[in-house]
């Protein structure tokens, strides 16, 4: 049996070895980082050289980095972190992460949907216009932009966003979990007020993330026990998670140079010519990694389920939402409701190869061929 | 150089060799669990695996167990869920830790702290008073309550004090981060609503812990996107602190019979016969791992400095706060405020040996014997 092929980097990266030997020498130091002798100073340096490395992936000082369990966590701290400093109605793009839309919804707040083109593109003429007629009395305007989105990988116009949002004095929060490591960021020349990082994303290990702030943003305290991260967040750290997300990060820094989209592209184009298949967002700026595309009369569930069988693992959408059967708000939001069932998702990572793709279009034209006739799906 | 001897377990313990390797078994697996192909499957195996690890530890169903970042966030998570159930009022130990105590304060609500007596043993009597006069408007009585003390060791009478608090119809959260894998405990047994637990200070790794509920009890939505968790807790699951944390559950709950009190109690002769030190708690029932004294006229911060250029590490009161010079709140609720500032905890875990606090003993002594007057200290 040849080894499997995953594809499915959007959901969790494979772990790079770097970043696993970070976690177990995290493991072996088995100090706390608050304690003063001399495995908890062990701890707290080892702790603070993965704080640096992660502010260099962000472009941002290490002291702006809060450690958090995952990019979910970083993305509710910014939308409580925004209503605690007086935002009263919440923008968000219509295809932010569930971390993001649920997190908003929780405040009990207003939420605007700021819509995105056909392409998946947020429609910058809608922000301009929205916040020219601002409330005053919805408080500062706060809008959060995911920076890639997950499903489709399209890029957001998140600096241009920035510049209308800051004449308006409101702050941008940008979610930049599928971003981080595949594309360049840097917090300030984004224009953003805060940024959410996720380490599994990026060859990390899961259960690490972080909020980024740029210098004099505030941050609320969200998790309590003790001054952790400059009484930020409260606990004894994550060491181990959080070693594996510097080291992961480091490595991802060095790596931003490779755009392997021909790989990619050229797997899209044998689906293409053989069935037909949509690309969503093909024509926007996307994440070289990630393919989504959808086959009317496929589903995502047979699809993915094909693959799988064929040993090429791929998703339906987002992880989070890939054990429900629940149409992608990204793909309707996106004008193709009528896609959003039969589209999957394949996104590669630091370890894809080339004949990853290659492999994952042949077992893919292998299932249509196979596929149920649709009078069997439907019996 | 001999090795040096880590006694400082309550602040984190060691990882034990099978958690390490389940964290990297966990790392290796490299699926998200909410994925459905092979890897996903692989994935949320592991996570249920050590489900039923923790919830075995903890004397519940696997059901009832919410995976978290760790035994804050799960105390975090026990009051607000409090809170969203309609408590309007809060009585905390007066001896509990940060974690409880800032995220009660955090809600805004009245917070009451039950007191102990003289051996940090909260005083049954005077709950049983206050809740017999409990005001209807302040919602369903909230008591929190930990099983065993961070700083002293000391066991809280948590079964009479649940049959207090049921007859008041109010409801019980037990911190038993400390207590987890040193006493046996079983949440139904003790008569607890809400319990938290932490991986690390079982031989576990950072980065993990779990609030487990009595089946039936509501467990408040604070992290969002996703459906994980049973929808209690969204983001990716941190499968690999997870596993460690199942690999020392299972490891704890085998090794619970074990006491080894002797090895405290000896040293603690030997410093008593010395320097008449003070055993705080010393007169209440015990971790047997935790050794908490104060010697007058030898600063916490001396006594800590000087064991470890000796190479034994403990520490003063909590790590949380040992960055700090702060008085602890524990040994000042145990009306000693006079020996705060003097006071050292000493805790040992599943990797400490005998050797360890003979050696623990002899460098103290030793510190002792080379302690500065008192005329230098205050110079």
């Amino acid at each position: 049996m040849t080894s499997a092929v995953y594809l499915d980097c959007n959901a969790t990266a494979p772990i790079r070895p770097e970043a696993a030997e970070a976690v177990l020498t995290a493991l072996k130091i088995g100090g706390n980082p608050s304690s003063v002798h001399a495995a908890g100073r062990a701890a707290r340096a080892f702790l603070e050289q993965a704080r640096e490395a992660v502010a260099a992936l962000a472009g941002a000082r290490a002291a702006d980095i809060t450690f958090t369990s995952g990019g979910s966590e970083a993305n509710g701290l910014a939308i409580q972190s925004a209503v605690r400093a007086g935002s009263r109605r919440l923008i968000l793009g219509a295809t932010e992460h569930a971390s993001v839309m649920e997190a908003a919804q929780a405040t009990g707040l207003p939420v605007e949907l700021w819509p995105v083109d056909a392409r998946g593109v947020a429609d910058l003429e809608w922000l301009e216009t929205r916040l020219s007629a601002w409330d005053a009395g919805d408080g500062r305007p706060f809008v959060a932009l995911m920076l890639a989105n997950n499903e489709t990988g399209v890029i957001q116009p998140v600096a241009e966003a920035a510049r209308l949002i800051g004449a308006a004095r409101g702050s941008l929060h940008i979610d930049a979990v599928q971003a981080a490591g595949r594309i360049p960021l840097a917090i300030t020349a984004l224009g953003a007020d805060t940024l959410a990082l996720s380490a599994h994303k990026l060859g990390g290990p899961q259960g690490a993330g972080a909020l980024v702030q740029r210098p004099g943003a505030e941050v609320t305290r969200s998790l309590f026990g003790g001054g952790q991260e400059r009484g930020r967040r409260g606990g004894t750290e994550n060491l181990p998670g959080i070693a594996g997300f510097g080291a992961a990060a480091r490595l991802a820094s060095a790596d931003l140079a490779q755009d392997r989209s021909a790989w990619r592209d050229s797997a899209a184009e044998r689906l293409k010519a053989r069935a037909g298949v949509v690309v969503l967002g093909e024509g926007a700026p996307r994440l070289s990694n990630t393919l989504c595309f959808a086959c009317e009369g496929f589903s995502s569930e047979l699809q993915v389920m094909a693959l799988d069988l064929a040993g090429v693992m791929v998703s339906a959408g987002s992880a989070c939402s890939s054990g429900k059967v629940k149409a992608s708000h990204v793909i309707t939001a996106m004008g193709r409701p009528d896609l959003a069932a039969c589209a999957i998702r394949v996104s590669g990572g630091w370890a894809t190869t080339e004949d990853d793709w290659r492999r994952f279009a042949d077992a893919w034209i292998e299932a249509h061929a196979r596929r149920p006739a649709r009078k069997l799906v439907e019996a």
